[in-house]
């Protein structure tokens, strides 16, 4: 197993001093580290996360083409101007063959493109079965230990990515516009539950107003409601369950997430979403609520971790191998079944 | 651990007995088991797969208003017609949070509701972060061994839980109209690569007469290519690197899938389809298809079950938890990271 066993490897340690340093090169070499699974990633991170976080971390999520890029190059665009320095990381659902990136949304960001005080990084979903992939929050906590003062996170809200952005994000944005659909499709797609803040973009178009209206509304019939069916994240069944028993909401109390209105293009209504962002950003932290995501979000990543340790474990060792291959033959022949070959791997792994 | 250590817990050895006497009230139950994984559903599916696949399995798979529920209704009572027994798995997309089903298309298949010789289930994709389901491939294969001719299964294609399919059918119909977008969008969605048949349902409308023509015209670009990225399927990387090293491609060959036209409504080219069905039956089971695509499945199970079993050991014990949680106080005060305190996990967890 890949574990700390002592320092560093010279070239990593390097890369290591250099990331501390704050050299721009060094963060692009230890995301590519990260995202290939390079041998030693993980100690580099530990190495990394031994000082906690400290970014903002903002996420923007909501269905393609509600604005969430222009939106974001907007806001980034301004806090630039107050010397902010700033990380993206946008995520793009692929195609799993194709493994290539949705580039569209991506090009308008190129303003802030050659801006040496914003970093911009463009991640697939190749090979994640929906949801953030463990490797996408690992860069997102490179850009946080980087030492940008915001780290901004844009999914495009294709189901569970939409909703896992609350393992990643302090702060969620669901961005809609008048055409994405009406305040009960945003209930049933669970949207209630993930947004800190409601953005209706685009809302000089026809049907604007009403949106928000229904929103609104639909976020006051939630409150004081206990959700019939929580939210199971991968590995965070615990966190549920506890949730459950002890009565708890996912949800911290004393935060009513606002619906604001837009229009990224004119920039309208983009001021009053950075005070809110501002507004949410002190209560998380006055409410101890950043504390318990962040710890909620520590618990995510531990069992992603383990996880994924076992699975590599399991899998890349010859004599487990073989015994799978001897036991497709043996089922095969009708002498077992996918459950006696999988119980006989599972007690030679364990302790 | 949930292993086979002898013979069943009674009232499972009794649910046994009635499933193998084809009562449809036991296969229910035993779906139940299984769905909600109550103790002893491993051992339970272990004793009814000792009997290997028998069924012929047909995937249904395209986007939402497709026609797929109709097609598949007018070709079910076809079959019926012929006396066949058939069961239907119905995959669900769903919020995360509402954890219902959407009924719309089910509705549809009432007339054949009422038939016993139809076993239908809907099931929901909750809980599983995209993809199919262990659990849902766990019913399928208890649909066979109770002893359908065939089963049908349907999934609402999004994103990869398209894609999955292919682990759990041996015939996969991609049904597509001619709103549903051009050939190159089939292309990028990955389906040029998992579609055994093509089907342009809707076809008496606009547009039809192109992308069948557009379709066939991709399929014949691909023969020959090697794809750049190849599918990766959860569990199934060993799979990859060997077809990689072996340059073997995931289909067979010898297969051309054939691009038809349809219009469930009416009836018009589903008589085709049903041949070509067949066929591709045939080639499955001539070309030795059949055995490989029954010893990947096996292959993919053994790594689902034995992930599950990993994952359910390390997060039900108590002794793990408190090193979690320990570990989770450590890393707020700075003394630990989420990566050593993973591999204290996996140090204590594994041999």
């Amino acid at each position: 197993m890949n574990a700390v066993t002592g320092p560093l490897e010279s070239a990593l340690a390097e890369l290591l001093e250099r990331f501390h340093a704050a050299e721009a090169v060094a963060l692009g070499r230890a995301i590519s580290l990260v995202e290939n699974e390079r041998p030693g990633f993980e100690d580099f991170l530990h190495e990394v996360l031994r000082v906690g976080p400290s970014a903002a971390r903002i996420g923007f999520t909501g269905p393609p083409g509600a604005g969430k890029s222009s939106l974001l190059s907007v806001v980034a665009t301004i806090w630039r101007t107050r010397n902010e320095q700033l990380g993206v990381v946008a995520v793009d659902p692929t195609s799993p063959y194709s493994g290539g990136a949705l580039l569209g949304d991506r090009i308008r960001m190129s303003d802030l493109a050659t801006d040496p005080g914003i970093f911009i990084r463009s991640m697939a979903t190749r090979g994640s079965l929906g949801g953030l992939a463990t490797t996408t929050k690992e860069v997102i906590d490179l850009m946080d230990a980087f030492g940008f003062d915001r780290v901004l996170v844009e999914t495009v809200g294709v189901g569970q990515t939409q909703i896992e952005i609350t393992a990643a994000a302090d702060t969620v944005i669901v961005v809609l516009v008048p055409e994405s659909g009406d305040a009960i499709q945003a209930m049933k797609a669970g949207l209630m539950e993930i947004a800190d803040i409601f953005v209706v973009n685009k809302a000089d178009r026809p049907g604007a107003d009403r949106l928000v209206k229904d929103l609104r509304q639909g976020l006051h019939l939630r409150v004081g409601t206990v959700l019939e069916s929580e939210p199971v994240y991968h590995g965070l069944d615990l966190d549920r369950i506890r949730r459950k028993e002890s009565g708890e909401e996912f949800k911290g109390p004393g935060w009513s997430p606002p619906v604001l209105s837009t229009v990224a293009q004119s920039g309208e209504g983009v001021e009053h979403l950075m005070d809110m962002i501002e507004a949410h950003r002190s209560w998380l932290e006055e409410s101890g609520e950043l504390e318990e995501r962040r710890r909620a979000r520590g618990k995510v990543r531990i069992q992603d971790v383990v996880d994924r340790e076992l699975r590599r474990t399991a899998w890349h060792s010859d004599a487990l191998l073989a015994v799978l291959d001897q036991g497709l033959d043996r089922i095969q022949k009708g002498k077992d079944t996918p459950y006696s070959v999988a119980w006989d791997i599972v007690n030679r792994l364990l302790r």
